[in-house]
């Protein structure tokens, strides 16, 4: 607990207590994501339990202090998955997990909701922080879309950080594969799927962001790209209606098109970002087959997590020292919060 | 004008004129596409416009005897589509657009409204028909999406029918690719992007299917993936609101998840697909300076093929000896069909 003690320590005192706003701004908010599954508390031990929660902090304080300072709801929503692909805990980054021939292939997208820019990479393997790279696609290419060895090619011309194989391989995630491997697997634990990280954010200008990272299913074949890097299925933004970032069962997002429609929901039928989230989540991808979860943040700071699984991973942080985190379905992000869960 | 008139007759002679139709079964209509762009007659010979009008009739009068004959609106889709993906004319399978590198690198989607199920490939370079691929992703495996060599090892799994590079490979895209490539090279003449296929179908059983397959832009990149293989960017089929396939500039497709956001508006708004079609890319994509145009199809056979350029190779078909293409904007698919152009 000592981590968790202290994160939350620096949670109360490294973020200024001041607001730095103006009139006509608004207060920024921040919602984060590492997964949703079956979470349950007999199948997690205190230590793994805290580590999770101590991960989640770490992400939360690190994008919310970008917003404190004015800076932009991208900037929030990539700083704070950066630092989930560096912890090896969540599947994204390092600690991804393996695929079926025993790599790490890695998906990843961002979009701007004031702008409706995007940027997303799929199947990158040497890319040490794949959010970074889909950014620079939304940034600095004329594409939206870079996959495979080319979207490695074109970080390499962009001089970002790349890192060989073993950087990202941990003994856990290749446990899991083996286990996945064996001729008597039935279908996997759901939890050893769990793990993909995503943000929403508004920043102090009202502009909404989403962004998305993972390393896919255990054991996927065949260059398999789940919903993350899709616009539109795993991330989607759009002032002034909503932001969105997916964790699931990815095939299912991918057909009902699930961060879309949750914004097309808000759009045109004037639903509220949860009231939508639900409806997506707890009706159509229930009916579908579909297990997973997404986080939601309004252009009003109206923001939830929803899932239709026994846990996610998630947080919140909407002020100085107003950081949450929770793993099960029975804990609270937002009570004192409108429209949160 | 000998190849369209022997089509336009075999549309009259082959197809049976009695109506198959049972009391509770609709008239099938299938829509088609072979790309939307800077099409003028003044850059366009009689021959090529002749062969382009003759090819789109051979792919209608394929894909309807499937209807025809109460198949499935996937099938007619697929077959229509297989029929152009053959012809050297189109952008898609055989003459398919060269990458930066030189390569053919091909992408195709398909989605059936009925049941929601989607396939798609990314990057394939020895796939002859990939829409048979999607169609075989969304069919025979766990995934909605697989991209490159990982798509091609499926695709040699499945007993698909692979062709050596040479086989896609046209004289007329290798000069594309040589024009493009010329230090000197502006823009790209969009003339020269033109080609994505795709089609829309409606079965006597009200089943909507969607489906579009591209070798993408000439000049490539990077692994870049354009909106055709994207679910809800390029292709979307829902019972009983729309079927959707799109050609244009893939970024702001897939930027504005065009496909998706029509048939939210027919949903949600209660919009004529038509009309939800004019909206998005009449007025939001232009906004955003995205090129292209769709074709859409409803449940009860409304259809339109809607476009922000001067032309898109387009056909329709919905009745035996009613089929009828057109290439420019002047141009009038279905005067005598309410919903229509």
């Amino acid at each position: 607990m000592r981590n968790l003690a202290a994160m939350c320590l620096a949670g109360l005192l490294g973020l200024s207590p001041q607001s730095h706003l103006q009139a006509d701004e608004a207060p920024p908010v921040l919602v984060i994501h590492g997964g949703a599954g079956t979470l349950s508390r007999d199948e997690m031990t205190i230590e793994s339990e805290t580590a999770f929660r101590a991960g989640l902090m770490r992400a939360l304080l690190a994008g919310y202090q970008v917003l404190d300072g004015g800076g932009s709801a991208v900037d929030a929503v990539s700083t704070a998955i950066v630092t989930m692909e560096d912890d090896p805990l969540f599947n994204a980054g390092r600690g991804a997990v393996f695929t079926h021939g025993g790599r790490n292939e890695m998906d990843a997208a961002i979009m701007d909701g004031e702008t409706r820019e995007a940027g997303a990479v799929a199947g990158v393997r040497l890319v040490k922080n794949p959010i970074l790279l889909a950014r620079a696609v939304m940034r600095d290419s004329p594409h939206v879309m870079l996959t495979g060895q080319g979207a490695e090619e074109f970080a390499l011309a962009q001089g970002m950080d790349l890192r060989p194989p073993e950087y990202f391989r941990t003994q856990r995630r290749w446990k899991q594969l083996m286990r996945r491997l064996e001729p008597t697997a039935g279908r996997p634990r759901t939890i050893d799927r769990v793990g993909t990280v995503g943000a929403v954010a508004l920043d102090q200008h009202g502009r909404l962001a989403a962004g998305t990272s993972t390393g896919g299913m255990t054991g996927k074949r065949w260059g398999r790209v789940g919903d993350s890097p899709i616009i539109g299925a795993g991330t989607y933004a759009a002032n002034p209606d909503c932001a969105v970032s997916a964790s699931g069962h990815g095939e299912y997002f991918i057909r009902a098109v699930v961060a879309h429609d949750i914004c097309a929901r808000v759009r045109y039928q004037g639903l509220e970002p949860p009231q939508a989230a639900r409806q997506v989540v707890l009706e159509d991808l229930v009916q579908m087959g579909g297990e997973g979860g997404v986080i939601v943040l309004g252009g009003g700071g109206q923001f939830s997590a929803v899932f239709n699984t026994t846990g996610m991973y998630r947080g919140v942080i909407d002020g100085p020292g107003r950081a949450r985190v929770a793993i099960y379905l029975d804990e609270d992000l937002s009570p004192a919060v409108s429209g949160g869960e």
